[in-house]
């Protein structure tokens, strides 16, 4: 099983054709980015997080998504309800477990958001999923100690277990469920100096899973787009800050030409 | 009625001379952005949320700027909290009702602030506007779903009842007061694709409310910068992510010259 | 006392080849600039403001930076366990305290974190320096009214009392002790025009004070980085939204030459 430049570009124009909503519940830090990066791919994003108002939201969704990067009590609270109404109405839940790993609070946060409603996808760094797994607690604030290729066994055992699409990234991205993997290995070394490419990963998934709703090929066609609109923002960028900006611009233009071109599987 | 590039500039002038504090309490999704914007117009922005201080701050700013962005229920108190201090102090407040119509909560919020204030100016999509008129319920998220057009007669009833002047933005920006609508014209398509444009709208509002009290030429004159400052980024912009830097940087430069060769009315 | 290009250089190093964890909790604004900023300089840095999990997070960190720039009641809570963790562990703490003088919150806060522990390096406008020393109240938002040379001697009076260094950034640069005051003239008029840039500058402070237990050239390191970055990036840059990205760009490839080059103390 592997992903094709012609799948990844039918769900792409299908998201720029339908501008579906997606619904983020996400850390402070990454919010204008990810907001903008939703919106220069075609989707419709909106943050909204208040215990009043995230069943509304949710409700009207074509995916949820939930980061835990800077959490605090009323935002676990108001989490909870949004992935518990999502699962009621079947819109596909996408969560990253941001710095699981690094304290207990995010740890086991994490395990909560999934024990409450299993996600469609779970995307994070090699130490974030080995936390979950119980495989082992390095995580360095929100930054991998582990190479990705030690965390594929344990993501395997968390697909089987939750039933859902584990996305593991890093200089290769994995894609793993319980009966097979997938690679992706486009991007650039670049691209962790900047602040929340991770976080955007995992909105972008969720603009793919609002269209796919096979959860592994949406989660590798997003980590294709992410990465190949990394290599082509760094021919333009001079540093870490120009390559953030011109990010966006790729995810806003690239074209089927630039997926045949660039995908490495 | 309408508006010349001698008064916007005039205005203009005044903000770069006396840098106006614009005390905002916004979403966290445009904070940054939003202050960028202040600052490269001239003004001087402060964000402060705290119920314990809002008081303070709304008594010393030239306007309080609004935005239901992403509520919560402390966010609102103060928010209520810090327009009804400016009101007694004669300091204009402007409302972006973000998302209104898309969740009966911020729907009921943005009329909770109404009622404990009237704002000087409103300005909002055109779904957005409809949604505080009973007009019609159909904000997706935070985008609109109306065409700016249909919205304007519910806003000359909304600008009627309330007493202040509403501004809906769209390819078509409105200013419609009680009795009269002027119309602006500028902006590019590609604006919309960056987030938190509209609640930069918002901000900049609260720059001219600040040194101009005709609030219906104050929101006017704010959507032309926005919209010629829009056009003058798309031309050194390769999509929305570097178009949302030179956006900035066409703010802090716009000149007479640019003013009086781009104004559409 | 002074600062010197290799010492500069030395610690720069230390930073790129140890990524020091700095826990920052901050204001909403800066966030993704400062993550971005630490980033590109080499750090690795977290946000995590949860009373939940602050005392974990401070715990593994090289350096905790406290800004108080969007206050309120439970990111107080939480910043003072934070400092008091920080404090039992030997590891430096730098406050920033935004906007301190323009209402009494900021000011009664900044003055309760420094009693809850002392700081390493206080670093902020000389408005804000003068009033954590009651020798002014006459900060206007989040914007100096005070020169930068008369809150000097307020500083040196606020370093004897607390026994750390405190860093007035301006048109100059004051790097303040007990017993002697060191300059760094490096930086652009154009910096003050992107927000959050004083932030990012405590932010870095961190940084330094992760890698150098003499914290006087800790401070004095980080603005001399910071101001060389600044006029590296200007020459890139059309106006302010353009600089705050080349700066980000310029932390990431400042070379000893650049250092020798531009260093003006």
């Amino acid at each position: 099983m592997t992903i094709t430049p012609a799948d990844i570009f039918h769900d792409l124009e299908k998201i720029r054709e339908t501008a579906p909503l997606v619904h983020n519940i996400t850390n402070y830090v990454v919010m204008n980015t990810t907001a903008n990066a939703l919106l220069a791919i075609g989707a419709s994003p909106v943050m909204a997080h208040a215990v009043e108002e995230v069943e509304d939201m949710a409700s009207i969704a074509g995916a949820l998504v939930i980061n835990i990067g800077t959490l605090s009590h009323d935002w676990v609270q108001a989490m909870i309800k949004a992935v518990q109404t999502a699962a009621s109405k079947k819109i596909p839940i996408v969560l990253d477990p941001v710095g699981a790993g690094a304290t207990p609070y995010r740890t086991e946060t994490a395990k909560a958001l999934i024990r409450a409603a299993a996600p469609a996808i779970i995307r994070g760094n090699g130490s974030e999923i080995m936390a979950l797994c119980d495989a082992g607690r390095t995580t360095k604030g929100v930054d991998s100690t582990s190479g990705s290729d030690q965390a594929v066994s344990a993501a395997g055992a968390l697909s089987s277990d939750i039933g859902c699409t584990v996305c593991i990234t890093g200089k290769t991205d994995y894609i793993v469920s319980a009966d097979h993997t997938m690679t992706v290995k486009n991007g650039h070394p670049m691209m962790p100096r900047v602040t929340g490419l991770g976080c955007t990963a995992t909105a972008i998934c969720g603009a793919f899973a609002s269209v796919n709703a096979d959860f592994d090929k949406a989660a590798a066609h997003a980590m294709a787009v992410m990465g190949i609109a990394g290599e082509m923002a760094v021919q333009a960028a001079t540093g870490p800050g120009t390559l953030q900006l011109h990010f966006i611009d790729a995810l806003y233009r690239i074209s089927k030409a630039d997926i045949e071109g660039h995908l490495k599987v």
